[in-house]
C-alpha cells in the first residue's frame, strides 16, 4: 500500500537516487558526481550517495550472453571505461569476436559486440547461469567499475531481476498479419528506428518486481532524479514496474526530471518515434505533462526544460509542476553540472 | 562385434583416416594434404578423401564457454587461420576479452583465449546449448574453415559427442589425502607439465561412445594414419573410446603410426612425463611397442622412426611392425609430405 505524500525534506540532499537509461541518464551521473564533487551543486551535500536505478528493457541474448546495454553504459562511464565518442561500449575496444561472428554467418551481424565488453557479457552470462540474479551479478561488475572511484558512494541497480525485454510492432507486408514484433535492440540499432513504430510491447513488464532496494532507494531518498533518458523505453520502463510508480508517489523525496526534448526535438531523434507511437506530444512540455505532477497522479515535482522551450513553461506550470528554462545541452561536466544543480534548485 | 583381420587393400589409398591430436596432427594433415596435391606421395590416389578422428579429451569449459583445443587446431590449420608460431589459435589474434577478464580478477587468467578464437566457442557453445551433438556443431564451423578449400574430400569428426576430459592427479602436499586432481589445461598450460603427474584420469572415457562416423571412417579406410601426435593423451584417448581399437584391430585398412619421439625425445618435450606416467618407455620403439602390432593384438601394421633413432628400429621390427627410420621433423610442408610419403610406403 503507498503511503501518503509526506512532507519534503529539508536540507542539503544526502541520499539521491536517479532513474536512468543509457547514453543520457550516464552522461547526467558524470556531471551530477562531477558537481557535487566540485560543490557545484548547493541543494545537495558533498558527502551524498547516489543509487542509479537503470531500465533493464534494452537487454537481451545475444550469442548465447546476456546483454544489459544501460546498465553497462552507466557503469564503464562512471567507471572511466566508455567510449566517449559512440557514448556506449569500451574505449580502446577492438571487433575482432564480431568480425569472426560475421566469418561464421551467425546473426546478427549488426549488433555492436566489442572484444572488451565481451568479457562483462561472459562474465554476467556465467553468473546468471549459476543462479545469481542480476542484480548481484551487477553489484559484482561493479566492484571493478565503481567501487575503486566511489566507495560505496554510487550503487547501480537493475530496475527488475526479471526477464523483461521491450518489442516493437512494426509494418511488415511480408507478414500474414501484417506486422511483426522485432526486439528493441533490432527496431533500434538494425533499423534504425527508421520505419514506424506501431506498438511497443514491453514484455515481461507486468509481472516483475523491482529488484532488491529499488523501492528503498525512492522511499529513503531525499531527491528523485529522472534524468534526459528516453521517457519511452527507459524511463517508462521503470516506470512500468509494479510498485515504483507508487513509490514515487509516496516518497518524501522531491522528484524533479529534466526534459531530453531539446529546442522541440529529441536529443537522440530517432527517439521521437517513440513518443508518437504512445501518444506523447514530441516537445518539453508534452513528455513532462507525460510524467505528470505529483499533485496530480504523476511523478514529478518539477521539471527542468531547454531555454529554447522557454515557451513550454507556462503550460506545465499550469499542470502543477515547478519548471524552469535552462540551457540543457550536456557538453561537457560544468555544464551538465550546472543543469543538475537548475533541477535541484527547482525543487528546493 | 569385430570382424575378423581382412585381407588389406590394394592400389593407392583414396579413403585415408587420421587419428589427430593437436598441433602435431594438425601440422601432419597439411602436409599429407600437400603431398596429395601435389602427388608426392606414390601410394596415395590425387583424389583421396581425408577422415580426422580428433581428441576431445583436452576439451574443457572455461568462462561458460566449450573449448576444443583439438578440434579447432586441425580446423584452423588446415583452413589457414591459425597462428603458425603458436602452433594453436588464430593468427593476427587479440587478446583484450582475456585482459578484461582478468580486469574481473575471473578464474583462470592464464588459459589463452584470443578474441577471434572466442568467436568459435561463442558459436559452439550457443550450439550445444541448442541440444546439437559437437559432431553436428565441428560440421557447421567446418562450413566455414574447411568446405571452400576441401569441399567433401576432408571431413573433421570429434572422438565422441560425450563428455570426456582428462584430468591429472598431482602431488599436493596442502591436500589431506596429499594429492590434487586438475584439468588436463591447467597441467598442460598453468602448470606446464613441470610436476610429477602421479596418474592420469580420463574422466567419461570408459562411457563414451565414438561419434557418428568413427567407426565407419576406421573401418572403411583404405589407410589409417596415426600422427606423432600425443600416444598418452591424444591417440591415447581416441583408442580409449570403446569400439575403436576393435575396429582398428578389424579393419581392412593398413595403420600406420609416425613416432612423436624423435632422437630419443618427445617433440614437444613437456609430454614425455605423461609417457612417464604411465609406464611406456620415452622412446621411439617405447611409443611404437605401447601401440604394438596388430598381428599382435596391436594397432599398427608399421611405425615409422626418425632417423636419430635408428637404433630402435630391430626391437620394433621384432615386435612384428614394419619398421623404418626417415627424416621426421615436420620443418616444412615438403619435408612433412615426404613423411607421409615414407609411411605410405612403409605399408603398402
Amino acid at each position: 500500500m503507498p503511503s501518503p505524500v509526506s512532507s519534503p525534506v529539508s536540507g542539503p540532499a544526502t541520499r539521491i537516487t536517479v532513474l536512468s537509461g543509457g547514453v543520457g541518464g550516464a552522461r547526467f551521473l558524470q556531471g551530477l558526481w562531477h558537481g557535487i564533487e566540485q560543490r557545484l551543486v548547493p541543494g545537495v551535500s558533498p558527502d551524498a550517495r547516489v543509487t542509479v536505478v537503470a531500465n533493464t528493457g534494452d537487454d537481451w541474448w545475444v550469442h548465447g550472453l546476456k546483454i544489459c546495454p544501460d546498465l553497462d553504459t552507466v557503469m564503464y562511464t562512471l567507471g572511466g571505461g566508455i567510449d566517449h565518442e559512440r557514448g556506449w561500449g569500451r574505449r580502446e575496444e577492438t571487433w575482432h569476436a564480431k568480425e569472426e561472428l560475421a566469418g561464421y554467418g551467425v546473426e546478427p551481424t549488426w549488433f555492436g559486440l566489442g572484444d572488451r565488453d565481451l568479457a562483462t557479457h561472459l562474465v554476467r552470462t556465467q553468473m546468471l547461469d549459476a543462479g545469481y540474479p542480476l542484480s548481484q551479478v551487477t553489484d559484482a561488475l561493479c566492484r571493478r567499475w565503481l567501487e575503486p572511484t566511489y566507495g560505496d558512494r554510487v550503487r547501480l541497480l537493475p530496475m527488475t531481476d526479471d526477464r523483461m525485454e521491450t518489442h516493437v510492432a512494426i509494418a511488415d507486408p511480408d507478414s500474414p498479419s501484417g506486422r511483426r514484433v522485432v526486439h528493441f535492440q533490432e527496431y533500434w540499432v538494425k533499423l534504425r528506428a527508421q520505419v514506424a513504430a506501431e506498438a511497443l510491447v514491453f514484455v515481461g513488464l507486468e509481472e516483475s518486481s523491482p529488484a532488491p532496494g529499488v523501492i528503498d532507494a525512492i522511499t529513503d531518498a531525499d531527491l528523485v532524479v529522472v534524468p534526459p533518458s528516453n521517457p519511452v523505453v527507459s524511463v517508462g520502463t521503470i516506470l512500468g514496474v509494479p510498485r515504483v510508480r507508487e513509490a514515487l508517489v509516496a516518497t518524501r523525496a522531491r522528484v524533479v526530471g529534466l526534459s531530453p526534448i531539446v529546442g522541440g526535438h529529441h536529443l537522440r531523434g530517432m527517439a521521437e518515434q517513440l513518443l508518437t507511437t504512445i501518444g506523447v506530444e514530441v516537445s518539453a512540455a508534452g513528455v513532462g505533462l507525460h510524467y505528470g505532477a505529483r499533485s496530480d497522479g504523476g511523478v514529478l515535482d518539477g521539471w527542468l526544460v531547454d531555454e529554447g522551450d522557454v515557451a513550454d513553461v507556462r503550460r506545465v506550470t499550469e499542470a502543477g509542476l515547478a519548471c524552469r528554462a535552462v540551457p540543457l545541452l550536456m557538453t561537457d561536466l560544468d555544464a551538465t553540472a550546472a543543469m543538475a544543480a537548475a533541477a535541484v534548485d527547482l525543487v528546493s
